[in-house]
């Protein structure tokens, strides 16, 4: 397989536009590798042109040539048939783990997450850093330059196999130039051109995202089948910001600006700092002022869910509101987008499971509006606190490996 | 071009299939239709090769195929060219806007319309039928067909020509069986096979979505430039049922079970009879008891509308209200999948547009989480009370003739 394009040389598609034959090559190769990447037990030729649709032919030809690039192996396995008449045998192919490899950054206001994963989706080595003080642009992402540079010397990567850089930021952001738009929880940030400057202190191509879209994007490559294989689910976000990330009929929904999960509309707004300053303000947690923090905010938070959990009412109460605030929210978008499957992720998450996911679950089930022919489920991602880091790096992944239809047009 | 296969044929694709050079002929095929649909003034071969990518060559085999065909047509118009230099002539051709025809029925709970379609998306004749009863879902699907019938005998279009039959129905249905599944709106319908049934007796090819969802199509094809240019745009339906559509990324959102659009989880539901029954609980509408019916319900808010316009405080109070409700549920809908355009049609909706419209945009525009980086446009929908029929035949030509990546992939 040839190199992918770097992941900035992309731009939207217009809906007229044709394809040709060279894409439909990639495409095709694009298919092999998706279909190997899902079979941890490998795959014979057969079995690829069944699950593909594609023709013996075409399959053979496709293998030879990755074969030859190292992306895919053939280990020699040979398997009986499963007819096991006539001796027949089969030779099956995996993915070359090592063929590839991804990095991810999660710009958090309270921590870095930097992240190395290969090209089946498994972490290989993780980082984390800090953030003392967010209001230096030009520092934290020098920061960060250097982290990445650590990580890739320690792992023993070797840089040519790198795809990119995947950076999950909170928004807003300008998904077209790389840059982010003043978020709220990275104040003095202004419009940061995060995805210029990372390529030019790494060396390495960069794709800029939302921290929620990245999570979604997580979920499809490195949590496992169930919502590998999901085509539509929500998935909830709560950390320094919160937010919905949204896959409907197999697409992740970015919206017009790369900026689709905004849940302040739907009054279902919900991150840590949100609790903590609750905690503080009801008299809950002491020895904090008003505003909290991104730093503060977390270890706060732990204390106000110990609290509840050793049985304190207020504290409950807290952290119960929240939740129900939430539940009316994601019930709300999963109807609206029928969507029959809800995931809860992100940095706070592990810490408000325990309640939230109850009262979340009920006021799912309860919802008039929420299909009635079939179970919505309600459900934690497998992928902790990381979540972002692991995204980021799964959005070069994604971008670049991923069977997309639309990858098929001439751009 | 080889008549498209039957919409029934088709099925839901899996991400992991390949592709082929006949599906890759097809989709090019469909991108030279698609873009002679959008230029009413015609394109020369070498513009068509500068929109869509193809090259020269493949542009001039693909139209000489149509014009044989009869589905494009080369007038011999010979226009100078943008130079003019050389003597240099180009030669336009037009979509053939006879080459095929579409036929919708938007089965509302009031009245039945019927209406057909040429390729280009104009409206050839239209037909209603008001529906007194409609407990008996054999003889409304009869009457249905009889309508049918008429319409195609009287506007002599012939029927080899005719690529199928849209119905738009009220939710919730099952896309997958082409089965309406007991909509509130039509008691007693139980699970009723529409599609199946409108197949037998009219021997079309018939495709059912919810009507939500058909007018969202509606205005992708037969609305004029703005909304068919628009990648990412919510549609807000108001008549005897409401809803949502969602356009995202270019992409019709229809969910899991084919029931996106669902508004009351965000408290946004806001139907005709919904208004009447307001209006007749608070002492406004005289002469009705409750429940209203759904015939009894346009007369009722035509009334109420009429009663507002005179300047009773009353009836402006409960217009008003809904309008705010449904304000704040577009508003957040839009901030969700980050959409920059609100459309709101239906048959209710001509009578509300006055009161609501201006209430509606101060309420987006007023959203701290609708994006302040562009304007978020709130406007009505073109197509008038008949959306839910244009839109049932647009069906029928958007699931044929739009160019879909997605049917690149093999089935």
């Amino acid at each position: 397989m040839a190199r992918p394009p770097h992941p900035t040389e992309q731009s939207p598609v217009s809906a007229r536009r044709g394809t040709n034959l060279p894409r439909l090559k990639n495409f095709n190769e694009s298919v092999v590798l998706d279909s190997l990447r899902r079979a941890p037990d490998g795959l014979s030729r057969v079995e690829l042109a069944s699950t593909s649709g594609l023709s013996a032919q075409t399959v053979s030809n496709i293998c030879r040539r990755l074969i030859d690039q190292g992306v895919i192996l053939d280990e020699g396995t040979v398997v009986p048939s499963a007819a096991g008449v006539g001796g027949k045998r089969r030779t099956l192919l995996h993915l070359n783990p090592d063929a590839y490899f991804a990095i991810g950054v999660h710009l958090d206001p309270a921590v870095a997450t930097v992240a190395i994963l290969n090209v089946t989706g498994s972490v290989l080595a993780e980082r984390r850093h800090p953030m003392h003080d967010v209001s230096e642009p030009d520092r934290v992402l020098a920061d960060i330059a250097r982290l990445v540079e650590e990580l890739i010397t320690n792992s023993g990567v070797p840089r040519d196999r790198i795809l990119g850089l995947g950076v999950a930021a909170p928004g807003p952001i300008d998904l077209e130039s790389g840059v982010i738009i003043d978020p709220p929880q990275l104040r003095g940030w202004g419009r940061v051109p995060v995805r210029e400057r990372l390529a030019e202190l790494t060396g390495l191509p960069v794709i800029l995202d939302k921290d929620v879209t990245a999570a979604v994007i997580a979920e499809r490559w490195a949590a496992g089948p169930a919502a590998a294989d999901a085509d539509t689910f929500v998935f909830f976000y709560i950390g320094t910001g919160s937010g919905m990330g949204l896959v409907v009929n197999d697409t992740v929904l970015r919206g017009v600006s790369g900026n689709a999960g905004e849940v302040g509309g739907l009054d279902a707004s919900c991150t840590t700092r949100d609790l903590a300053e609750e905690g503080v303000r009801r008299g809950v947690l002491t020895g904090l002022t008003l505003p909290v923090s991104p730093t503060e905010a977390e270890d706060a938070l732990a204390e106000l869910v110990r609290i509840a959990h050793d049985g304190d009412a207020e504290a409950r109460d807290i952290i119960d509101g929240w939740a129900r605030r939430v539940g009316r929210g994601v019930a709300a978008a999963a109807t609206l987008v029928d969507a029959p499957l809800i995931i809860f992720g992100g940095p706070a998450w592990t810490l408000l499971a325990e309640r939230f996911l109850p009262i979340v679950r009920d006021i799912v089930d309860a919802s008039p509006f929420v299909e009635k022919t079939r179970e919505t489920v309600v459900t934690t991602s497998a992928l902790g606190d990381a979540v972002g880091a692991i995204g980021a790096a799964s959005l070069v992944l994604d971008t670049l490996l991923s069977v997309q239809p639309q990858s098929l047009v001439l751009q």
